[in-house]
């Protein structure tokens, strides 16, 4: 996967600021930071999206992170932080390797304050449900 | 736990509308949805932080958000989806249980698009990452 930049990073063939690796995982500072201490966590194996990473994987993944998010936020003095997946271009995803964003918050910093809520019209959550159950079940 | 509306969702008392569940997680729609979709998944234990869940809680967690996020996507006929976990009040978490939302996206649907990235003055990643590096061996 030459092209990818995240495998080159994992593979050491392009530097990064390192803060944790074992087996699975490698953790680097984001060179385009939305917050100071802003950490990205990658499987090292190339997966372009989030589900179709192995369940394995995943676990190994989220345990990093779960080791992860408090040593960040301490280290940037933050009071809380958002732990991000964007999969595919829609959702923001720029680079085609599975990333975990750490960004640690403060209080009122405006990093993110959109959360535009609504509800839904009677039996729609419902109809939606169990349609993902149907999925769920292919 | 009978303050925690998410143990009581879990516990059955207060009801939601399910779309999977598993001995250690459950994943139920949003009632207030930021996209059609939009699905939360909870670790059935009860825990505030990300960082205080045990790592094979996480990595369950993990693993129930692999299985169910292209379900989620496809189940609405997106082309992208957001995991996403808040973490504190300063990073937007609501109830104190932790969740991770699946938030199917659309181009173009605006429903985050601010993206503040900035680069860092020379030897600040640096700097931080000897911090988080301290931090994770305490």
């Amino acid at each position: 996967m030459s092209e990818c930049i995240f495998c080159a990073i994992a593979a050491g063939t392009i530097p990064c600021t390192k803060v944790y690796e074992n087996n699975h995982v490698l953790a680097f500072m984001d060179i385009g930071p939305i917050s100071d201490g802003h950490t990205l966590v990658i499987p090292k194996p190339h997966y372009e999206r989030l589900h179709e990473c192995p369940p394995e994987l995943l676990a190994e993944t989220a345990k990093a992170i779960g080791l992860l998010a408090d040593p960040v936020k301490r280290a940037v003095g933050a009071d809380g932080y958002n732990v991000l997946c964007n999969t595919g271009a829609a959702a923001g995803q720029v680079v085609g390797h599975v990333h975990f964003h750490i960004i640690p918050r403060k209080s009122g910093d405006g990093v993110f304050n959109r959360w535009p809520a609504y509800k839904y019209p009677e039996g729609k959550a419902q109809q939606i449900a169990e349609k993902i159950k149907q999925n769920l079940k292919l």
